[in-house]
């Protein structure tokens, strides 16, 4: 823990289920004087002051910024640098900046050019979430014992990065400092490529729907899990394969590789082989329980 | 209901987590005197009889299935026509043989040769399981409110499959009636797909951390409920590819187009045509979960 680690006003840009969270954890743990809420949407701003997740709220931007120590930007990935580019002009010198998207190369990119002299950005992941969105959803304990990735540039401030550390922490997150063409190809792996074959599966049944076949009135509890993250936000998603799209195609291509090859087993009937590769995604998948008992299996 | 619904001696082939819920089911419904479990396992067999799910119990297929009015055959796919095979100079006169295998062309056509004059083979599919197997996981609820396929032929003896499908009503299912081959394409898109991908996503992320990369590492909830399904049986799946190669291998090559003009509509970062593509998986998942409130979103 930072002995100072106290922020006088905080901005909140986006009070949704991962800013609403990380504003709870912050007066929670006695770590912001006073917390606005910036947002497009009066109900959900309402909400969250009514629950006291903030002190106050504004939809203007740069208004809300004004006099931050801390400005969280926890709004969609493509909207990051354009929602920073208008914080700007009010960006006080030393206010740090940090970001929540699941993409973070191009993020960076983006923000790089509009960030003024004297404020710092320090691009962030935490890898948390639930089903349900909104200020309702948030509470404190969302980032605990997930882990929080920070991609620091060689033209991180040093102390600002220590700073979102410590703010990470102190939500009980183990945080794990990464390049962001890591981040984002294992984040490609492990989140963008299973929802791109999501999408494609429930579609795949859907066009035998649209043949006049019942399909999905067949389909088990397995169907029903895997494709659980097919209902996942379609706006989000898009945005998402725009910011990460290299890392995405390069996953997919991987992805069909593999399954090219398992085709040819399936078409030779090498059932000795097939066995093998079943084996080895099946102690893959056991390990992967095995090391996070907490998980449902 | 049928009136006269009731079996003298019924043997179950296979006592695991299915023949033993229909075991269980005879019982509580009244509908057996006896019945006779065959297995290959004592311990599993020495189980079910202390459990109550069997009579007796006996490792000789043609010694267990002799004076038996109805026999049930829950061994794997593969091993289904070879289980007949051995049952068949036992089996008497009027006989009924059903299967509970999940792929069914397959299964009629190598039954067929093997089905002695007089005894008759009703193919059916219960759509139900859990993450367990073996008879310590059997019990009786395990088929309520869900649907078994049969898949009868021009040759199925009338009397026969209605037997079957009031056992199959007994047990709390609902019974559908379809073409083997309609079956087989129905599963391969609900379930030997899914399982097919599921294998093949660990796989491509077991490639990443073969590279040295912790990808897994940072999987969040989605990653490990899409992934279940990979934890199951590695010899039952392989064994299902080769039972149900034909209409498997179409559904892969179904994905794959799918997957290929994704793949385009990324590289374009056509975002519009992405969203209408994620809106229509989203809708199509939300409506399953709406047609089964029972099962958990």
């Amino acid at each position: 823990m930072i002995e100072s680690l106290h922020f006088k006003k905080v901005a909140i840009i986006g009070v949704g289920l991962i800013g609403g969270s990380l504003a709870l954890v912050l007066r929670r743990k006695g770590l912001a004087s006073e917390i606005t809420g910036i947002g497009r949407g009066l109900p959900n701003l309402e909400a969250a002051k009514r629950l006291g997740v903030i002190d106050s709220f504004t939809r203007d931007i740069a208004d809300g910024v004004k006099d931050a120590d801390l400005v969280v930007v926890a709004v969609p990935v493509l909207k990051i640098a354009d929602t920073i580019r208008q914080a700007a002009p009010n960006l006080k010198p030393g206010c740090i900046v940090t970001d929540v998207g699941s993409v973070k190369a191009s993020v960076i990119e983006a923000v790089g050019p509009v960030m003024p002299a004297g404020a710092h950005f320090v691009p962030g992941h935490p890898i948390a979430g639930t089903e349900n969105s909104g200020v309702e959803a948030s509470f404190p304990e969302l980032f605990i014992e997930r882990k929080c990735i920070l991609t620091p540039t060689a033209k991180t401030d040093p102390a600002a990065l220590k700073a979102v550390k410590g703010i990470w922490e102190e939500a009980g997150s183990t945080v794990v400092e990464m390049d962001a063409s890591v981040h984002d190809m294992i984040l490609a792996a492990v989140s963008h490529l299973p929802h791109m074959i999501a999408y494609t599966l429930v579609n795949t049944v859907g066009d035998i729907e649209d043949s006049g076949v019942d399909a999905l009135g067949y389909s088990a509890g397995g169907f029903k899990d895997f494709t659980r993250i097919a209902s996942s936000s379609p706006e989000m998603w898009s945005d998402i394969c725009a910011m990460n799209k290299e890392q995405i195609l390069k996953t997919i291509d991987a992805f069909r590789r593999r399954l090219e090859s398992l085709r040819e087993l399936i078409e030779k009937e090498d059932l000795s082989a097939l066995k093998t590769e079943f084996d080895r995604a099946k102690n893959l998948r056991d390990s992967l329980i095995k090391a996070n008992p907490k998980e449902t299996a």
